[in-house]
């Protein structure tokens, strides 16, 4: 290891000068890093030089454990994940973030296109007329709804609002469309924003007033085909968690209270962010059943009662932005940002070490030559790197910015490197170092970071699984969720019960952390029945909640949750 | 071959039915056609049951050559290429136009991604204040902005408008991002929907109150790097109409009066729609000069003469679906839609004729099976085909069902075609037949469907050469303008001598065409200043407006236009 991650004396500003306009002319040097990946403070770096200053300056200053919000708001701003948008009072996602959005749409709309699923792209307006269609559906989404009244300066003779979600735009096309079982399957799916115009504060990726999602929208003639795509979207989205973002979840269905109101029954997969023990709601995938349907009246006649009218069973799923910050909160620490190497748009930065004032000229080339090679051959073996060649900065101030950006594998290569043909590697994730010869980049590093994926993956799973109690005794459910837990309990599945349950667990007085501070005291609700049960529900097993005499239908995961 | 495109007698209603019960059992059946490409009138085509009638209710009753304007309208909607969305008086994409859509943008984002443009998602909300920075830009959209006054049932203190498009919600960003001149290129590229409330009557796909489009967004350090990318995008721009759309294009550059006001200077490529003789704007590639960056005040430091302030050089370039109206306009007929075979969804649809009621089920079985054969090895050879199974109808209500889809080729096969080992087919372009042996399908059709998209683009070329005519003369212009061409004249590029030559060229009583019908009468504007001038421009040579005394700068395009 040739390099420690100490601070590097600054260069003298005349020889930054000189080596920027040296820069500037070179055709072949590398381009520099994108604006979006650049920290804004670079100007007071140069001026003060020294590698603390800029360490502290580009650093977060909450801590994970301390402030878990305040520690994420920070994170993402200067992660550079989002940026915030005065304008509509909330965040957009930054170009590294639409990196990530379009590496999951490719995953899933490739997925979903073999399933025969057709893109479509509905209007985003719609008016109150259609809206009052659906209205049991549509009266969440009412306080939330941005409504244009005005055209130029003439106003609208129906004002139209934009979409929250698409049922009022789409399924009267649904009804015009599908006239007879052989146009059965209607499979559509679009990608887009909607927007929800939240009073309350907004949420980088949890909560903001547009976002982007995929809404899928199916309709077909029977129960079970319909039941089927269901589940089978549902482990699509399990596998946009535990395979491009390195976030183990749990499959399973809500309960009656939790379910979307519209639907029959919804499915969802559920994260868990440890550093709160808070439970996440990952993405859902409904059986809207005929509820739909026969609002719509989207019928076919029975292909084998003739005559009979069939109301067509309906689906609806959705992934949005979210994932993005679920990811965020589970993987990341007070350096800043950790990125699964699978949806990193840079997934490796090389940085030159050892190179001070005292280097000669033609060793500061030679020196960039070997940098430039070893860049190739990794772009060449598919690994997405990149070299950090800003002058005026230290080794050290460079190791901080890309840590705070999530870059999952650092490579320095300095002098000492370059005599015994190795570079320095080091992991992100973990902190880890080692070295790995030159010739061997190629095949090592492509390995590498799969290894990275998966150990961000079994990390993540061991923390959910370690903390993912089956209780069978009321009186250790609030110790549990206290101690950052989310439990799996007997439960009746009654939404009185789970309101009760949900006050129930409610404090008054919260208790204190171990730093002192008041550990979240909001009620557990439920997170879903998990498909995988822990184990069988003994016949005749009561609810957990002492308060109900009713019999558990399952064992329901509940927790403390966004 | 085997079968003439005459009508077969329909099956018995009894018939039908059986069948129709037995398909829908058989579990290996290949899928029915989308709804999006089914017939809507087909329940009283079953009813009526005869060839004439089907053929009569799917057909389009305007013609190209009658009323062209009529016909596109028709042709559009019957061929489901757009669905009218009365919410907001206007037109959606459906999901055949959206595969066409998506086809485009796949093929242009490989492209702009290989030149390291990222992409963004920037909100689709701004408010007056922002609007207010950029007045002279955005006064052409005032009229046409929707205003969110809004949210739920409370209104905003800050209206906020739709995006017409993004500068004003974009360049605040640039301001903050671009702080040193290693910060440029920023090269930022959005696919979304804007919204422009059009008071007039829209045209599906050329004038809609929400559209499809692509946005880039760029800033350079220089002059020289800016114009490049412009043109650099251009030529992107003639590769979707050349390549994917078969639709040949001229390349130039707007005129003062016609380039985009905000800007310095606009390219663009521009198509000719043959059976009215009319020019019209594929898409457009700005360089923006430094107006922009001086509103927004985008600056760095001039990194060659320090302390001194440089504001940057900056592009727009954008794309919308208004392409996929374009190409309907050139290559469509009476008969409906035609597609080029690289952007068809479906390239091929494969047609059993030669059943009748006297087939035994026996045939009728092996005939279903050798067409499920050639429709595998078909799709193993990468062209995406189909089978037409649907009972009840007709093959020749049939042909016509899919002519008017546009579908590339058909492939028509009957117990004749069988016994011979080939398969009959028909370009849907051309209605030239053919014939092709049943093993050499894998290798022939792939190389008939590139032969399709050539022989539909030569004949574009062929049609806009022949009426793309050099005058220098200017008693020809208006006869030429009348017997449906473009011109291209010596012209002095002066806004006021175009303005003229737009009032010279309208004429008070019009003149009839051969139906007795009158001609168009719309005055004649700039097109653009071809990149590849027609011959030398003789030093001296006058403008060619007789009224002008001002020398000629260019051979420059005009026609009646879109």
């Amino acid at each position: 290891m040739e390099q420690e991650k100490t601070a590097q004396p600054a260069e003298a500003p005349a020889v930054q000068q000189q080596q920027q306009e040296k820069k500037a002319k070179a055709p072949k040097q590398p381009k520099a890093p994108k604006p979006s990946q650049q920290p804004k403070q670079k100007k007071e770096v140069a001026v003060v030089g020294g590698k603390k200053q800029g360490a502290e300056l580009i650093g977060i200053t909450a801590t994970k454990d301390g402030n878990f919000s305040a520690w994420y708001q920070e994170l993402v701003l200067k992660a550079e994940m989002v940026e915030y948008y005065n304008e509509a009072s909330t965040e957009m996602p930054s170009t590294a973030s639409m990196y990530i959005w379009n590496t999951i749409r490719n995953w899933f709309q490739a997925r979903i296109a073999e399933r025969g699923v057709d893109e479509a792209s509905f209007p985003m307006f719609l008016s109150k007329t259609s809206l009052d269609k659906e209205k049991d559906h549509v009266e969440g989404f009412a306080p939330e709804l941005a409504w244009v009244t005005k055209a130029g300066d003439k106003d609208l003779e129906v004002p139209v609002a934009v979409r929250p979600t698409s049922e009022a735009v789409m399924y009267p096309y649904f009804s015009k469309w599908i006239r007879s079982h052989r146009d059965l399957p209607l499979m559509l799916n679009q990608w887009n924003s909607v927007v929800r115009w939240e009073a309350k504060q907004t949420t980088p990726f949890l909560r903001t007033r547009e976002f982007l999602w995929q809404e899928g929208h199916t309709a077909y003639l029977t129960e079970e085909e319909s039941a089927k795509e269901v589940r089978d979207i549902l482990e699509l989205y399990a596998g946009v968690y535990e395979e491009l973002l390195a976030v183990p979840v749990v499959r399973g269905k809500k309960t009656e209270a939790e379910k979307f109101a519209g639907g029959a029954w919804t499915t969802t997969v559920e994260a868990y962010i440890p550093a709160n023990g808070r439970g996440i709601q990952g993405a859902t995938s409904h059986c809207l059943g005929q509820n739909f349907s026969k609002m719509f009246d989207i019928t076919v006649e029975d292909p084998v009662n003739k005559g009979e009218k069939i109301h067509v069973w309906q689906n609806s799923w959705g992934l949005s932005t979210r994932v993005i910050g679920v990811m965020v909160m589970i993987h990341s620490d007070d350096k800043g940002l950790v990125l699964p190497p699978r949806i990193a748009k840079l997934q490796a930065i090389l940085i030159p070490v050892g190179i001070t004032a005292k280097t000669t000229p033609e060793d500061r080339e030679a020196h960039a030559k070997k940098l430039e090679e070893i860049r190739v051959s990794l772009k060449k073996a598919g690994v997405r790197c990149d070299t950090d060649l800003r002058d005026g900065y230290t080794p050290a101030w460079k190791f901080n910015d890309w840590e705070l950006k999530g870059v999952p594998l650092r490579i320095e290569f300095g002098p000492k490197d370059a005599a015994q043909g190795v570079v320095t590697v080091v992991h992100r994730h973990s902190g880890e170092k080692g070295t790995i010869p030159i010739d061997d980049l190629a095949t090592k590093v492509p390995t590498l970071l799969e290894d990275i994926q998966k150990a961000m993956y079994d990390k993540a799973d061991a923390s959910f699984t370690e903390h993912r109690l089956v209780l069978e005794d009321w009186e250790k459910v609030l110790p549990a969720l206290n101690t950052k837990n989310v439990v799996i309990i007997p439960f009746c599945e009654a939404p009185a019960c789970e309101d009760r349950i949900k006050d129930m667990t409610k404090e008054e007085k919260p208790m204190l952390g171990p730093d002192g501070k008041p550990l979240p005291s909001m009620g557990m609700k439920s997170l879903c029945i998990p498909f995988t049960q822990p184990k069988e529900l003994v016949s005749g097993t009561k609810c957990l909640n002492p308060e109900c005499k009713a019999e558990a239908k399952s064992w329901t995961m509940f927790g403390r949750s966004y």
